[in-house]
């Protein structure tokens, strides 16, 4: 299955070079506590873009843009067929670590930097994407340049999102442009395949004690918001018995939940009751109304569409139910799985296999062209803060599979 | 018990007058809900402040001020001899109804009016008292005004503190000052009694049937705040079992609470987990970091021993247990109360025994002189809301009964 450039490829990925290149993205943003902030279209996020659009002309690499200022890095292909891309996002959490996005990025510039290295051709084109605001901590919603991307008339639907300070999409992507205003715009193209490289952001990975593992999907999701109506009264004053306290009912509600998706096996399920907002939210004043979120995720539709109904069952005229995003579970590209085990097993890295919990740029390139993932592991789990780590030596094998994965797709006919 | 110049003095009391009054208070700070919005200090407040010494100049009486800006409108009486004090605050709740303290402070002028009117002399001066600051909306404590006035040394302690813009104490008393430059200020002075009018802010007296209560004293209150530590982590890649959730954890500290004090009979219960705060407060985040707060009284000051037992049983290396305030019960004047049940009965007025679960000014003169209240019902024992109301022919006999109890209080040698 294998031809051998890939692994002659993986041979010139150099651990130390992947780190250097590493922390240098990570000035770009850095915070005093060693995290980083970086959010999408910041100055922080331009001089991060300025830096790697000299990178890829240093290596020689053809750099171009689209309407909602994803980024790409090309090296050209012996023929100009649907390139085999790569990448991720470099924008953060407000308050992040140095590896989410940015791992799968670097890496896919140390690819690019080993086949130049190597002196390697390949029949099509590779790429790496760097795609906008995959965080979707600055502009609602998340992963919305690898969105707009497949589908570009979704753009129209963003430019008028805002961000804390009232600043539109639209005014951050035009500040974008006119910083660069040599790239070349492109329209969607067809892709070969899309594979990305990122940190598990979970604990499966190290607690199995694997270095590496290829991603069959990603898990679908039901993001429901719950609003519960009582009535706000007098702590001291108001018996028990004649309250209405929103509190009280939303702590039922979530409750009920539990007990419902208690069915489901331990180790599946995936419950969070993540934001509350209470009112008045007074010491001595009964809760009046209480609004909560859930999240839930799945890999399976038939419980997704389950949990659609105990939504519905814990919905009533005192609480209120909102489903306010829905995503259905991603399979990735059977092939692509295939050929990425077989580059692991031909580098002799133990490979495990996981479903991704979190969404990433790929949820979205699935639907338009083959679409996969590899995982490293992620330090205790840790994620979305600047305690992110990854054992070094496990970013290298990362980015080795990556490099031959890449490789050998690009030589793909 | 009675000498007869009381009940002939209710016979004045004029519920029209009363109700015209307490509408004119209502236009400082009018909300356009039909709530009222009159913060301490505030210009609405100051503007009221104006309104009400005119009206005590144009009655003959004298205005006097302290050093906390609490306000003294007082009827002389044949004898210097220490006051009769009724009284109550005029600041509100952000969006509060038009009674809750305001109709303590006009039933009080009412009963001047009514004294004028009847062209009665007594023995006593009778005092109407403006208490600053009750509800502690604006500047924290509530109550400060009374707390100030029967311990001046804690006026400095609260000097500093400041509003939501920033505004200290210090500041605002300042202005209040300058708006009212020729006010006399006058030093703590000895009380003959203190009996405060107000509506219950609760349901029990309207349940009941009954338009008047003779409240026995005020509930002890403990305040505590509990900090939940666990680990924030991404809801859709960290499984159930590797979770610190500190919403989770939150909630079984609050049911533990719950079934702790289950032992109480319900009827005597009264506990509020009010105010919640969670960090990050993201849809797809597992919380971190969890405080709620909760408000507990009882009567009964060794069931306030016992729940602090409790609170200290729910405290861990990771549930962090703060006491944030703690006021033991008060029990009003013996005396006093069978003056007001006499009264009362003198008027054929229907008379309730209830225990205050809310603070009130008369919980701070409890400590300075004979001290007790008298409540009327409260429409759905609503309270701190626009939707505040008492039925016109309750806060008339209310008024009626205070009138009595001032005037037989005041003609006591």
């Amino acid at each position: 299955m294998l031809n051998g450039v890939g692994v002659q490829l993986a041979g010139f990925i150099s651990q130390q070079r992947l780190m250097d290149n590493l922390a240098q993205l990570a000035c770009f943003g850095a915070l005093e506590n060693g995290g980083v902030n970086r959010q999408a279209l910041s100055n922080e996020e331009l001089d991060a873009r300025a830096w790697l659009i000299d990178w890829a002309y240093n290596l020689g690499c053809e750099v171009m843009t689209d309407g909602c200022a994803n980024l790409f890095i090309r090296r050209a292909g012996r023929e100009d067929l649907p390139p085999v891309v790569t990448g991720s996002h470099i924008d953060t959490q407000p308050c992040g670590g140095n590896l989410d996005g940015c791992y799968g990025v670097i890496a896919g510039m140390e690819c690019l930097s080993a086949l130049a290295q190597a002196g390697i051709s390949t029949l099509r084109p590779i790429e790496v994407a760097v795609w906008m605001n995959e965080e979707g901590s600055r502009f609602s919603p998340g992963a919305m340049g690898s969105s707009a991307f497949v589908q570009p008339s979704r753009l129209d639907g963003y430019l008028n999102n805002q961000d804390a300070q009232g600043v539109t999409l639209a005014q951050a992507l035009a500040r974008c442009h006119q910083r660069f205003p040599l790239l070349p715009r492109r329209a969607t193209l067809p892709m070969a395949a899309f594979v990305e490289l990122h940190i598990e952001q979970g604990p499966v990975l190290e607690q199995a004690n694997q270095p590496l593992a290829v991603v069959q999907g990603i898990q679908g999701v039901r993001w429901y918001q719950v609003t519960c109506l009582g009535q706000s009264a007098h702590a001291g004053t108001t018996p028990m018995a004649d309250r209405l306290d929103a509190m009280s009912l939303a702590r039922q509600k979530v409750q009920q939940l539990e007990q419902l998706a208690a069915i489901l096996p331990a180790d599946q399920l995936r419950l969070t009751f993540g934001r509350w907002e209470v009112e008045p939210n007074a010491i001595n004043t009964i809760a009046g109304r209480v609004t909560f979120t859930l999240d839930f995720r799945h890999v399976d539709p038939a419980v997704l569409a389950q949990f659609d109904e105990w939504m519905q069952q814990i919905s009533a005229s005192n609480v209120l139910v909102e489903c306010v995003f829905s995503h259905q579970p991603v399979a990735f590209n059977p092939e692509l799985l295939a050929q990425q085990y077989a580059c692991a097993q031909a580098l002799q890295i133990d490979t495990a296999t996981l479903t991704s919990g979190a969404f990433h740029d790929a949820m979205h390139l699935a639907s338009h062209c083959p679409t996969s993932m590899f995982f490293v592991p992620s330090h205790n789990g840790i994620s979305h803060n600047p305690a992110e780590y990854t054992d070094p030596q496990y970013l290298y094998l990362g980015a080795k599979a990556l490099a031959c994965c890449l490789t050998e797709l690009a030589n793909h006919p």
